[in-house]
């Protein structure tokens, strides 16, 4: 294998060739350009690359591998050895996996386990065989347009979103579209945003971070409190209609209809966080709150949930008023995502896998949604189970003599991560004490052992308050 | 295939399921919901969806199908039938292949016709097949621990960078790095930075749209002219030390040093804008300027011109001083990039198929290099030829009497595009008129057409001077 390495000899110099190559790989070594474990090139190659004397690069790397800077492994050629120090640094500690044992019913994971790999695979190898100069080359900084079409049809179809591929825009995640909107919004003379408590601190953040004050709207058993939020003042809200996160409300059709006649009165917009709508079958779901008033609301989906995090990628799609200047703001930002996950994307929803994909993941987190929901109805008599339509989470109110941080403590003591309802509220004042049960990240025994360990942590804490 | 739709339907309604069906297929298609081309589910599957009977859904059908909404194929099921006035409108004009007769000389381009499909195909399939729940799941912003990792190990070897992994970012392309490292100087209080002159004007607008301006610094044969950076009064600069773009200059030892020593002096940075290193052999060309002063240099590079840009990869090594900052801003607009594209890149570079393609790439570069070099030495004897030694592109000099707009224009008449100086240059000042001519795009016989091109407008030019 012809490895390359940057070296550079003085042919004028006084010393050697190969007491100059010596030093030079040595110095290379000591400055911490050339780590251990990397490859140096045979001596053959480096000799041809350098135009010298094989012997010249022989004589300088049995001289490097003696002093203990090169190793020589029969097959696998010349590598940097390991400094003692360094042995093991280079694993970071999220790099070492969890104790096997440990359940992590944490909301904000997908499930990955039904990942389409071979499809996904079959996609790539498609798109990649036949990409040309403008497939491999630059893209709008907005999305391909083939993937932008293919995208706005799907929308259409399962979610009666009404837009065309020029306001819709691939984004890296739906993470990066809320912070475009965010900076639009604030350069639109905003400075708050409603968002739903409780609901998502992430997104706080990236509201926070963008220059914007979150406000928060309480929720209830219909959705988000449009009168709540008609009395905050804010003429944008954040909002998760499909299955508000966490609590799992669908927003009701009253609600939807008072949602989209507030925006209209305050000249303002609503930002619909759709991620959620994945889990729901579509013959059975309510459109998105999008095609009511595709002026005022904001669509806004990704595939982190329903494919792979790790793809990032995401969709926007705007109001026609608000296109050109998150457009602006992305232009300044990066020039687009990857234009091969794009069209692999694109492809996988074209031949119908994207479709079968949801089916599976629909039925699979359908009957996680069961366990989860017959095993409290069992064991947990006393808690409200909130969230029986969607999500991938489910929202427990406990008795209020329950403590949450006591029950998610001992919990943690029971090898279960799970979190309280703190974690997702944004104001804290008079919340009845709450458990949020993820179920995205594990299944089957596993998804049993954390729900057994979540009864007997509600036992500990409910017998230790009463003995 | 089971395509999902979203449609809902009331059984309290006193309108027959059939008619509830097609009214409402029809207003998603009147409503721009449903667009032309898109299939609907299969009579079947959608009555089990809606859990009615399948003579319902395929009265709605032929209904729909009788008034034109929909259309049915043997073999391709039912869609939605295209409006007349939309035929052909999917076509966006950046879909549209450009006539095959125009070459393209123009630069920005790079070279995906040496691609390593095959090899990017394997990795890809490698790492779809082996992920686990970290792997397809949410990854650090800043970049997976192992691609880090990798790549740390990379640059060290064939550029002598210093760096370690958590200094290293994954950005989405040199763009966004750039864009994140001139928000973090603008809040620490630069109002300036300077910039190669002649340059990149896409960078220029980067930066000014991170609200910093860019200052021309003057270049010459040496590369950039430090003595004028230290008369500018700026305290970073933005520079291409390997092979200066578009002229082709390599840095001189002599001003390596002082551009060090400067940026010391003034408690400043060099941004090290490395993309153009991949076209000199490793063992032949001087180390990247970060390893004379890793406290001072940011090294940034991208996969965009050594492998393609739609890939959207790309790295920076900051001093210590400035990950902190930089990871904040990252973590304001987005949270990383592909986390199956930076295993698959790694992957490449781990089993030496990346340094494999690079050498294959600096062969077909050098090519095209000399084939541009032999040309223009002897069919345009009076220009002035820059950039012999790297780079995708060749800066010529006109005699001062060739009017660059003219040749320019005239080249188009001849169906070559290419760019005079001036869209290069930041200043217009008493330049000489320039041709900068890539050939990252085209090689064979459509460079020869593209050169044969350029030869003709020059006559056409100077004849018509004279004539």
């Amino acid at each position: 294998m012809a490895w390359d390495l940057n070296l550079s000899i003085d042919r004028d110099s006084r010393e050697t060739l190969a007491a100059q190559l010596r030093s030079a790989v040595r110095r290379h070594i000591e400055e911490g350009a050339l780590h251990p474990g990397v490859r140096v090139p045979s001596s053959r190659q480096l000799a041809a690359d350098l135009g010298v004397s094989r012997s010249v690069v022989v004589e300088a790397y049995e001289q490097l591998c003696a002093e203990g800077y090169l190793v020589s492994r029969r097959g696998s050629g010349t590598l940097v050895a390991a400094a003692r120090s360094e042995i093991g640094s280079a694993l970071t500690p999220d790099d070492r996996p969890p104790p096997a044992e440990v359940v992590d019913l944490r909301t904000g994971g997908s499930d990955t386990s039904t990942f389409p790999r071979q499809d996904w695979i079959r996609c790539v190898s498609s798109v990649i065989s036949s990409a040309g100069p403008r497939e491999l080359g630059y893209g709008p900084p907005s999305g391909l347009a083939s993937t932008r079409h293919t995208l706005v049809g799907y929308l259409g179809r399962v979610r009666a979103v009404r837009t065309r591929p020029e306001h819709l825009m691939i984004t890296s995640g739906f993470a990066q579209g809320l912070a475009m909107l965010c900076r639009v919004l604030r350069d639109a003379g905003h400075d708050r945003i409603g968002v739903e408590d409780p609901g998502h601190p992430g997104e706080w953040r990236f509201i926070a971070d963008a220059g914007l004050r979150p406000v928060a709207i309480p929720v209830d058993g219909d959705g988000i409190r449009v009168d709540e939020l008609i009395a905050s003042g804010v003429r944008t809200v954040l909002t998760t209609p499909a299955s508000q996160f966490p609590t799992g409300a669908v927003l009701s059709t009253g609600r939807r209809e008072q949602l989209v006649a507030w925006a209209c009165a305050v000249d303002g917009y609503i930002i619909e966080d759709d991620f959620n709508a994945g889990w729901v079958a579509p013959a059975r779901r309510m459109p998105a709150l999008q095609s009511l008033a595709p002026d005022r609301v904001v669509y806004a989906g990704s595939a982190s949930k329903v494919l792979a995090p790790a793809l990032r990628l995401g969709w926007v799609a705007t109001p026609a008023e608000l296109t050109g200047p998150v457009e602006r703001v992305r232009a300044s930002w990066d020039i687009g995502c990857s234009g091969i996950e794009q069209l692999a994307f694109a492809r996988l929803v074209d031949i119908g896998a994207f479709d079968r994909h949801l089916r599976r993941l629909r039925a699979e987190s359908h009957r996680r949604r069961q366990a989860v929901h017959h095993f409290l109805a069992r064991r947990l008599p006393r808690v409200t189970v909130f969230g029986r339509e969607g999500g991938a989470q489910t929202y427990l109110e406990l008795p209020r003599e329950c403590a949450e941080k006591l029950l998610v403590q001992a919990a943690r003591r029971r090898a279960v991560l799970v979190r309280g309802g703190r974690f997702y509220a944004l104001r804290d004042d008079d919340r009845a004490p709450a458990l949020v049960v993820g179920h995205a990240g594990v299944s089957g025994a596993a998804l049993s052992r954390g729900l057994a360990g979540i009864a007997a942590a509600y036992r500990d804490v409910t017998e230790h308050r009463g003995g």
